[in-house]
């Protein structure tokens, strides 16, 4: 449903004109780093799927495709710095830290949120919802309730658990499905809820993986909740349980599917790639940490 | 021409928006310090100024005079950083990252750079010129010649100097500069040479202080560009004809300055405004370092 190459092809052309050849070399270095290679863009292709699945055609979706994703992998290279998870390692290669500095990890995120903003006003220039658009993405990462106050939360002696979650994960979800329909001229709200369960899913997903998968496994570090002190599914419910939450969860996400011209496609898309998304962390493996406990 | 007093109340009103009470409670302390009280807010100043001479009412401004303060006060929170200057000292009191740490401080700026494009997409909401509003803020933001670069070139081996110093500081007052225009409905391109020389006056200056005033009469560290090894104009000219190139380009700013209603008023403003910002790098002092340097 979602071709992912023309994603690809769509933000190499974006990050030339974003941060062009006379930018200072280092950062844009970094830059091209943080995005290249990506992950497995879901994100990105949640907005183009929601999109497709409301009659628009891939080109009218690109730039939120592109801005969700911009601001994701910036959020990514703030949350590995030092100060936060001082992480070494993402997607099987250095951070951006690691690789080139604080410093610049610093800026690269900061030009990575810029860079998300200005890739809607210049894909969506001269469209109505351009407004709307910036709303969105600016409040799923703003400081009131999206990344920045996710991440923010963290640093609480005593976190409000559901704003923290919500505001950690589920709210770029939830503006990638609401940012897809505003990209074809829908009516964004109704899609909140299918991105919002989706996000838990992934979240819930990702706890479950810190603590049975491998840093080879996943590319980055495990066991990072934990000597963090963050938050978790695993601590909250126990490994069993939160299983079988991320369980239901993919089965809600597509109950939660609105009316659309491409609702069926879109359903048998979402429910193979949540198949695929969350497959490792429902397969049944021990909890690392009781493991080495007992060892 | 400006009553800065409207500024402060609009801008308490946007900060209770932007980051409502239910926001984590550090964070929304930072941020609030990070922006309240301000400087001399000689930017946002300048987007009224400029966009009440083409006939504009501040309200219809506004929107734009605070994207640009938020966006600044960003910068300052980031360069103050433990990484880049690791200043403990701003407008008199602790830095963001001295009094909150630094995962906050890292995240305040994260969450002030959002809030200025939230800002200019609710402010200008409806209105045609929201699209190029948002362009021009994130070129006078971004990694390409924005801010972001402008810093990421004082980590670069060797710098291009002209890009460095209109990045670092000329580029935010084009942006104030044609912002104001923008919002008045005006072409903002015959804008963008008054703010570039005001800016480059306004780092000459800065330059200047930061040999030869004191911390207590800055509120900040002094001696930072020598201890940074960053190019000053100081060095580059001498501390003389440093003073001399600063007292032209205030006469020059104001020959910039495009036809429009309000010509006048402004014409009067400005030389006022710049006569007091230069007025104490302009006033014959010794170097302190040559002083030091020669007890």
């Amino acid at each position: 449903m979602v071709r992912i190459d023309a994603f690809e092809s769509a933000l190499a052309r974006s990050f030339r004109r974003l941060v062009p050849s006379d930018a200072p070399p280092r950062l844009r270095a970094a830059v091209r780093h943080a995005v290249f290679p990506g992950g497995a863009r879901v994100r990105p292709r949640l907005v183009l799927a929601v999109a497709q699945a409301c009659g628009a055609t891939p080109e009218d979706a690109m730039p939120a495709a592109i801005a969700i994703e911009l601001l994701h992998c910036a959020s990514l290279v703030h949350d590995d710095l030092p100060c936060f998870d001082d992480a070494q390692l993402r997607r099987g290669r250095p951070t951006v830290h690691a690789r080139f500095g604080e410093p610049i990890a610093v800026l690269c995120g900061d030009g990575l949120i810029v860079a998300a903003f200005d890739e809607l006003a210049h894909g969506f220039a001269g469209r109505d919802m351009l407004g709307r658009a910036v709303s969105l993405l600016a409040a799923a990462a703003g400081a009131g309730a999206g990344l920045v106050a996710g991440q923010a939360w963290e640093e609480e002696p005593q976190p409000v658990l559901d704003r923290y979650h919500r505001a950690k994960t589920g709210v770029l979800f939830e503006a990638a499905a609401a940012l897809g329909a505003l990209a074809a001229g829908a009516e964004p709200r109704p899609w909140r809820p299918l991105g919002s369960a989706f996000g838990e899913g992934f979240q819930i997903a990702d706890d479950i993986l810190d603590r049975t998968a491998s840093e080879f496994e996943l590319g980055k570090p495990v066991g990072q909740d934990v000597s963090h002190a963050r938050p978790s599914a695993v601590d909250e419910l126990g490994l069993e349980r939160a299983r079988a939450r991320l369980d239901a969860i993919r089965s809600r996400a597509l109950v939660l599917l609105p009316p659309c011209p491409g609702r069926d496609e879109l359903h048998s898309w979402l429910a193979q790639l949540m198949s695929g998304l969350f497959a490792r962390a429902l397969v049944r493996t021990p909890d690392r940490m009781d493991a080495s406990l007992s060892a």
